[in-house]
């Protein structure tokens, strides 16, 4: 089975360590395809950023179409483009964000959500909201931390995320820690020991719940609302994304 | 004062008739800019022509912004980059669907949304969500035409969507209709006449919504989560979306 | 155009500054007429004085359509009677919370709202349920001001507000203030200049969206629920407001 | 102890029966006095009947006060006044329609409303929501009965209520019916004969609840949001309902 | 009449008090049976109790229909076994929680919870949300009260919950407060004489509430999904529940 | 890895076959122990039927954990018991209607669940509530088959439930369906083959996630209100279930 993880930002040393951190976790017979697009963002941080993503990542879901793969992980915590990409594609198309989430409403009865700058906070509210787990969701905490923060070996991440952590859990009386940022998928297991509840990563949430879904033979539906794309001319630099004929 | 009017997609004698209904009702101080992206789909029938048509959407506000404009509406029922626009602008940034919603709610305890394709419903089905209007929209009708049919003389469009109206009128038991598509702004006039009940084209709703919030001195919220966009780099046919220095 | 402003109490200092602020941003070409009712509480604190004056409003109404009123404002931050004179009025009716509520969640992902006594909290919390907006309301704050304190040139009003939205916007990280009673309208601006979010003031917003809808063509929909009321008698004191026949 | 039912429309053989039906099912301790208002209008049709009929519901609370009525009924469906009376009162006071969703809540997992003319849905369907009984409440039906053709001998309301209730529970899947209007009061029994379901009535409903707080000791809050109402001066014809003093 | 209330924990003590105070506000002609079951656990804290206490609650249910009960109180505050008890039994069957939140709904615009371990905070807030109550439930607070800490005499459990009420009354501007556990029933009176808001105790309510409702003649609906269980074999220890025939 | 699937009806022919349908997606590695209890009804079909199954679900929890398992799947469409369940467990417990309504909402905007009797559908219905999924779930609809009819070879079950599928495809406009009961999960690949749309068997959907969920080391919380049982004396038949020490 082949899974693509479609990292949407342009920052590949991110891209390494969420494919690093999916292959650790996927079964032996699932290859695991970890890209960046080549146009977009070095970071998303907003909805400006999310949205002009959007284009690198349907460039990948359309050659990953091309490519046999089974299903798609989208690794930014907002879900870029989520609904865009499963018009696309064939198997399931997974955010990270939405795993997780679906996840900790399993695990406890409340979660929190810990990310990185408060303007990040809305994005995440929403899709609390459409997905349906904002009556599972007790809060969601800014560390002030910049994505790229992350990527930086001598950054105070762990520390403070492992802070925000804390607060989140005693002011929400919560039960398990939603991580908001695929950049912070290594810091995961050394939150989990250091808290003692389930610290959830979406990346691996959605590599897993992906390949079972791939497993009992779901994909995404193509009756009604998620039918592929119509035929019709785009202009200019996206003439790419024209689909010449029904699928 | 000067409102930039986006249809997003390519559609020239579309973004025309959106401009000169917008021109018929603007206020005669108010100057109306009318275009369409160099970038994008033909039409926007689904997440994924959607989607996609944000990066000329943001190419568009960009320009504005340099412009002077001092309010944008998005002329698409889909409000595509809405949130993402609305970081760029220092002005109001009104979607059709919205100011549509947002105006059959005050003229009536409930509407109908008559709208192109069926995969369509669900686009205005989470919008009115995401707008708080899902207590007054009480139903979603597709008539099953393509958007580019409403370009087409000798199309029946003008009798289908009449009937589409009616039924939902009865089934409803609605007080109101929206119309749900920038290409059926110049059916409004007529059908409101036939049906006897406010017909609410989201265009016009959004052209003087905007220049009320203008002549009130009302603008975005540049303060916690609509603030400018981060400076970062954009890589490849994105590069121009650079944003270098703090707004 | 003729756009008539009720104040549903008996204030007429409070009358007067509505009125004027409602003309200094209409169009030229817009008759403003603002009125207190004859019959009713000096101001609106609590459900029993709102749903008194719903009386006086009420006769304005009838006064205004006998008049070939255009539009009405319901110039009281409760929207007392809304529904009822929408029943009774050809035009548009609109609130000056409703307003207010819809145009910040334009503006802004969240608001607060900044308003009189704690005991008029409840009424605007039960407003943005009505209208949708709780989606976007992230607080209601009481600055403990009698509604007339506003009308006392030596209460200490706009540093007490102004406190009350610093506060508002940390603790709710909200974008935009709306502000609470039409006795604030006077404090708009110069709050709005202050704090640097948008302050929105129900009472201009309000005649800005009904001169826009009035522009447009668009009246309170007569189909359904806001038919006009049933001709029946109407006993003592009511007398006058008997219907005797079906418009 | 002593419950006052206010009928808030003027016509005397609708209270007449309300009346009888309360003292049918009161304790025998109970004394029940059943009023119209001088003031307001023959029957509740629509937003502008019930805004109007406040005002004698009002003076009938006044009166009930200074009478040591120990609980108030509001008998009609829409509830109308029903905070504004709270404010006023010392003892609980309770809307039928609120009576009555409340034990349909208890006694079945769904119910179906039947009512008079199709203007008063959304009366009822604004109730369910503001009382958090949309939950339970599956469809809301119109008899097209006029109020006062319940009054009348010769009408066929039995028979039509009968089929509409029919309707309901197969439309609507539900469990039980709640009748909405006053008037239907006395067709309860033997509609809960035919149906085989519960059918419940509000005023015998409110009574019985009022019964038991007022036996516990339950009286209406006084501590914040349903004070007593501020003393203030109200004008012209309204000027009885003036507080001179804080309670 | 007759009704029996259940305390699904098997503490007599603890079912004594709640009978006492049942039997305090019951009408002269009503009889009251306050049991405890023979199996299950001796209190209730948490899923795990509350899922076994329903054997022995529905063992008593059993007995009663067969010893002609009128109505049934579960005197838990996690209302345990609620819709399978309905389906059951004939008559009402009510739960404390239920009871309580529902006056409490009429009583004032909001309330707040007070009960025993914070564990047990989470069952309260999934009730509120199933009975339509979480509009008006301001806050569930937990005092860390052990159930069978109340059933101390020299626990200080009155001067604890009552500072937890008054904290909850500020913290949550609530106008009225829901006891949230049976064993707090003898509190109830000494509460809100100290705190001049109502307090209310679910066991009395709810003895009251269905007194009411079977003095006018209301049952649980028998028409779809509440109807008796459906006979079929019960195998091991609960061979006893098999029904045998269709009821 | 060990995944205890627990059928809490005591039909083993029914166990076998869900024991068998998870053994033929399950990893290679993992063992698929499935049980049905000793105590309990033979088939589910209401809330009575659900509330003493879960007697039988925690004795095979409690045996479960003193058996290493490291997750379980609740293998009946009401998910009984599952909150206690998780009190009780270590490792992830997953409802099977709980699994497949999430995956669902991951696949298609709006899904439709078919099942058993008509009585069955209201707990279905509080389900996408508590989970959240009520924005997906279009509609629920009965086959009016029991339970135990799939068991039999001669029913016309595939039949029935393929039209009724078809039937909600259509009416709700739905993009995949959600089968019902477990019974069923033998009919799932012929229906999805049949439909063209995904078919979601929760049983087989809940052993994937559980399996992904165990593989990224995730646990139920123990963290708050899903703490273990607080160790108190069980009498009666019930007393197994005491818990001696705190874990």
């Amino acid at each position: 089975m082949k899974i693509k993880i479609i990292n949407p930002n342009t920052t590949q040393s991110m891209t390494d360590k969420i494919g690093a951190a999916a292959r650790q976790v996927a079964a032996a017979s699932t290859q695991i395809v970890a890209v960046s697009p080549q146009h977009g963002p070095a970071s998303i941080e907003g909805h400006y950023d999310e949205a002009l993503s959007v284009v690198g990542l349907l460039d990948e879901i359309r050659a990953g179409e091309a490519d046999g793969v089974d299903a798609y992980v989208i690794a930014c915590f907002g879900d870029p483009g989520l609904l865009a990409a499963r018009e696309l594609a064939t198997g399931p198309v997974i955010g990270i964000a939405e795993a997780a989430m679906h996840a900790a409403s399993v695990l406890a009865t409340g979660f929190s959500v810990v990310t990185t700058l408060a303007r990040s906070c809305i994005i995440a509210e929403h899709l609390t909201r459409n997905y349906g787990m904002d009556k599972f969701c007790r809060g969601i905490h800014s560390t002030d931390l910049a994505v790229l923060d992350l990527e930086k070996p001598d950054s105070d991440a762990y520390r403070i995320v492992l802070e925000s952590c804390r607060h989140a859990l005693a002011a929400d009386r919560s039960g398990a820690i939603v991580i908001g940022c695929a950049g912070m998928t290594v810091l995961c297991e050394q939150l989990q020991d250091a808290l003692g509840v389930p610290v959830i990563d979406g990346v691996t949430a959605a590599v897993k719940w992906a390949e079972g879904m791939v497993a009992i033979g779901l994909k995404t539906s193509k009756h009604g609302d998620l039918v592929y794309p119509i035929p019709k001319p785009f202009a200019g630099e996206l003439a790419r994304f024209t689909q010449t004929e029904n699928r």
